[in-house]
């Protein structure tokens, strides 16, 4: 089974920390990013997500990050993988939605 | 401050209830999808996420659907804005993964 | 059979013109955007792509335009489909690349 | 300047080959993809597309593959970087759009 819990690095060197999942899949830990397109200094985040509790260990799942030095959201969705020897890896894709004025600025908020 | 508790609807017919939100942004409830990829029948599934807290109601948020009657995972990312009149409108941009058997199909998992 | 040539206005008030599509499905044109991220004044810009020609009129079809105020690229990619009456419309996603200066910044060059 | 004529590879092993670029940009070719998401066997097919011609060689482009053995469609779009010693590196992003019976099934066409 996959267990999120721990320490997970991207090739980016962003961190995260999950640190506890409960019996329903819901986990929470807290998000290191190296990059970042705000002004302010980076500061760790809480995430928030869910994960899937197949027994084959290759569980989908999704977290939010709120981030703490900027009024923007990030969402990840991703997979769990058991790659070489016992290694695991994640592959996740991402959205982060910029706060806009209005909603003619809606057209260019996400990336 | 954009409150996001309570019945939301989208323009595809599935709605979501949003039952509670904590003082950290943190929020819980269900969502009721109106289409489905999967075969199984559509059955309620519980979401989790955050939001930001800013006083102008236009906050940025985002939560995971952890899909009951799938083994997949969906995300959303998004901000509320204040529509004609009082109405409160959610735009919201999403990301939907599929669990693949490898690693060769991560290309194709996500949606 | 779907046929792209011709003027097409998107729910931003954005305008392309297919002026030609030759026999293999190969299109070009020109789109006037309403909305841009870009610092400069907004001109018409050169569009080319390639169609599907399906005789049921549903075909899908995918195009690049090369911003000519900006050093920006943008592809859009989508499916003619009949509205009501007899009126076709075009349903589309995109993805607009920012020229960004070195490797590190590529995370953030896609919207 | 950055030049896309010639032979490229990524890395799940699908090939692309400019055979051409005019002085607008323009530029065509070939796709052979390693990875398809049809029943059909894989052909290479044509690719249509438009290059900005920054003189720093490291211009933002995009192109349109229009596969011969789906109904489908794909889009393109990224940026030349000179990589380690004098090679050159393309980074892309990707949408691939899959013709689908009718609007109510638009939201899962394109992934």
């Amino acid at each position: 089974q996959c267990n999120l819990i721990g320490w997970w690095e991207n090739e980016l060197g962003s961190k995260m920390h999950v640190s506890t999942v409960d019996n329903q899949g819901n986990f929470s830990g807290e998000y290191h990013t190296a990059v970042s397109s705000a002004q302010k200094p980076i500061k760790p985040s809480p995430l928030i997500g869910s994960q899937h509790l197949d027994e084959d260990g290759q569980c989908t799942f999704g977290f939010t990050v709120n981030w703490k030095f900027s009024d923007s959201t990030a969402v990840f969705v991703g997979q769990c993988f058991a790659g070489d020897s016992e290694d695991e890896v994640l592959l996740t894709s991402w959205l982060l939605r910029e706060k806009v004025d209005s909603l003619p600025s809606d057209w260019k908020a996400t990336r």
